[in-house]
């Protein structure tokens, strides 16, 4: 478990790959970086920093925080109701990021996905790196790790509800703290 | 009128004040900033660059750069058909923006519009500093202007249709290149 002192530590490392990606926040913001650990007690592995700048009825806007070869695991937003489901631009700002989305299976994907692979169906790779974005479609299936430097991510998507998200991992529990 | 090169100038101008804000973008994005004068050909004072990140149906991201001391002009997203008109987050990501929304009039604002006063409305200020934000509810009347260095400013909003806003002065038209 993330005790308080080690989630102010992960804020701050956060911050700091933040800064390098030229992203400036406030200090009350790095206080509200939210450390996700997915409730699998293994955050520099499956995990990332997450900082909310808005999330209204109708638009939400994030800055993600990787580290190095860190996993968000495969997920999905389903549709709720009248709402067809959350769609989500990722814009790499520094570092790079393999996502993972349906499609044919990449040759030689460049990440494993960590611990059990029965928990990741998806192999169609799709590369990241600084200034590139791709928008995932709601109601579709995804993952992403991080390469080797780390990845600092913004997300520009409709309302995020993360109760109503779906994990391949049925064990993984998203309990934002 | 900005001629071609004109516009490839001013691009280039943008992509050096996101540099300065620690925002990358790609050499394609860069020329296709969009370099707005609405129609008043007098691009430093009245005007703004654009670059759309993505627009779909449901939600849009964009960087804004201003040179210093210029002006976008006073305008509404007003509701159209079932939609109550855009809603946007402006997040100052470098520089300083005076923006200005309905409510008491501050008593030093810092600007002054330019040109005649009778084509903006609104004098109750609010000072966006870097790290500071700002979400303007849907059909609200707004203006902004950079301080001395110019700003770089994130909008994070619902779908982006220009053709549906409103300004206050009635010779502008808004005609995206």
């Amino acid at each position: 478990m993330l005790t308080q002192s080690g989630i102010a530590s992960r804020q701050q490392q956060a911050t700091e790959l933040f800064e390098k990606a030229g992203v400036f926040i406030t200090e009350a913001e790095c206080a509200s970086i939210e450390i996700a650990d997915f409730g699998l007690d293994d955050f520099e592995v499956t995990g990332l920093g997450i900082l909310v700048y808005v999330n209204t009825d109708r638009c939400c806007a994030k800055e993600l925080v990787m580290w190095p070869g860190q996993t968000c695991p495969e997920h999905v937003h389903p549709p709720v109701g009248d709402d067809p489901g959350k769609e989500e631009t990722f814009r790499c700002r520094w570092g790079t990021v393999f996502l993972y989305v349906p499609g044919e299976a990449t040759e030689h994907p460049t990440c494993k996905p960590p611990g059990n692979r029965d928990k990741y169906t998806l192999q169609h790779e799709i590369t990241l790196k600084q200034g590139d974005q791709y928008t995932i479609a709601p109601n579709t299936l995804h993952w992403f790790q991080a390469g080797e430097q780390g990845a600092v991510v913004s997300e520009f998507s409709t309302r995020s509800t993360d109760e109503n998200d779906f994990f391949t991992d049925k064990t993984i529990r998203r309990m934002p703290s």
